[in-house]
């Protein structure tokens, strides 16, 4: 059975996991690092690979790197990342493979993880799988019959900036107004609790000490905090309808919510899928699944790891 | 080269072709029918394949029939149709079939229309394409790498029912609100250009004695009436939030136009096509092509004689 080295390269952390063709996790290792020059990533990851290869005790066969950022897949070359704002046109699996000593697969981070769960995770046994991880910002993925879809240019599952409020004022960091992404995030909780103290509206969050976290509101709206109610619901609301989007372009077997906003616990899934049921009921059959996302912060480095060892020859 | 007999089943119009291998249609005919019984369907499909097969002369090998409605493709059973209240499981390959004498593939018309576009229209030479139709509705259909994407339910490409105006307040004949397909279809100009001139605007189209039409609207636009153009920039500005919308999703090189709303000039595209180019700027290189479909009429029959030509064993 073959094994892979699984790694993730994201702005504050570079991750890495010897994973058998299974998706089981034999070792794992993660490294804070500075978001800056490649070379630095590249001497962290020879690092950490060493580590998970000898604390694993497994011949490596193949690695696969998931990236943040826009990555060209055939040719393994990091094009630009916003979390990683020196890098243009960094030949990644080249000089991976150069140190490595065996052959690299690059994939986008969202894209490895939604593989991941697609494969090893909670949508396994899916045909058609749509991953959206919501964290600062919102990420995308699509596997489609087994295979990542990618779209024309590299840029499909850019679900965040799809509008769903035309007439809403909301601006995104991408420039654009209406976005999902700014209304739906792990700091949008935060954000929307103080702004509602702000304007007078009581809450036990207002007595708190410590900064506020999407956590502290989502355990208030659980202890039943009305204020923090309604910020869950109505961020969960949105969510629901942004899930229902993904069901008009893709009608997939299963939708998996992953990333930070996990964190705000079921209040706020609780009103995603009462928006998502009544949005879809008149898909009369249809059966998309909303489930949580299984493998947590292993996600990229599996899903990295079985696409390498899926794709050797 | 084979030749196959394309059939297109709507609400008020049968369509039959003999289409060649390359696209070509030999022989063309419509005809008009009640929306009402399968078994009147039926035999006014005999009646045109049999017209249309006189006409070309050429012999039949296989039949593709598209049809308004949640189509099951692999059993080639019609579940139910918005447009044909009357049909529901009705086993519409197995019928034609045994009727025509030739294998019968069945098909959602949006998929084959799409399909025809993609092979032998406005797509020809996409890896990637979606084909968005603006009409009394919107239909949309997708097709990936030379397959039609139907997704895990049958469900996928309901675009327009997608939801791009959370805040806004607008009702879809679905039941939802903030759907695109009541801010963007060919009634919708009618629509806005008389709620404008009841609210007092002026415009030439107030002195026509004809019942308002899309093409109307179009053409005051065109012809530099201030009403008409606001209300083809307002509908196109709308459009363009959508294509940008399927980018963000589906990525494809290419994104067709058709349906009625063409009727309404280059008034509407124009300010569909700016939009677009303003919401898309963020994707860097980013190349997603938006054409407007070549096949008109006949890219449900093309697409559907095509599919099951492509299909045959």
């Amino acid at each position: 059975m073959s094994t892979s080295l699984g790694i993730d390269i994201g702005g504050t952390n570079i991750k890495a996991a010897v994973v058998h063709a299974d998706g089981r996790v034999a070792a794992f290792e993660t490294s804070a690092w500075s978001g800056g020059a490649a070379a630095d990533a590249f001497e962290t990851i020879e690092r950490l690979a060493a580590a998970v290869g000898d604390a694993s005790g497994v011949p490596l066969d193949t690695c696969g790197c998931g990236c943040a950022g826009l990555v060209d897949h055939e040719t393994g070359i990091v094009r630009s990342s916003p979390n990683l704002p020196q890098w243009h046109d960094v030949r990644l699996a080249e000089e991976l493979a150069r140190r490595l000593r065996i052959p690299v697969l690059v994939e986008n981070d969202a894209n490895a993880a939604a593989y991941g769960e697609y494969s090893a995770g909670a949508a396994r046994g899916a045909t058609n799988a749509v991953m959206v991880t919501i964290g600062t910002g919102i990420g995308g993925g699509i596997v489609l019959d087994g295979s990542i879809y990618r779209g024309s240019h590299g840029f499909a599952a850019e679900i965040g900036h799809s509008v769903i409020d035309l007439s809403g004022g909301v601006r995104c960091a991408c420039g654009s107004t209406g976005c999902v992404e700014p209304l739906v995030n792990a700091a949008s909780l935060v954000v929307q609790a103080k702004q509602r103290m702000e304007e007078g509206e009581e809450s036990v969050l207002a007595e708190r000490a410590a900064p506020l976290t999407a956590r502290a509101v989502g355990e208030a709206a659980a202890a039943g905090d009305s204020l923090a109610r309604r910020v869950t619901d109505d961020i969960g609301r949105t969510l629901g309808v942004l899930l229902a989007n993904i069901v008009a372009y893709l009608d997939p077997d299963v939708i998996v919510i992953g990333g930070g906003v996990a964190a705000a616990g079921s209040s706020l899934m609780d009103a995603a899928n009462a928006e998502f049921a009544e949005r879809t009921a008149k898909y009369q059959g249809m059966a998309t699944r909303i489930v949580m996302a299984e493998l947590g912060d292993t996600a990229g480095v599996v899903g990295a790891a079985l696409l390498a060892g899926s794709s050797r020859p």
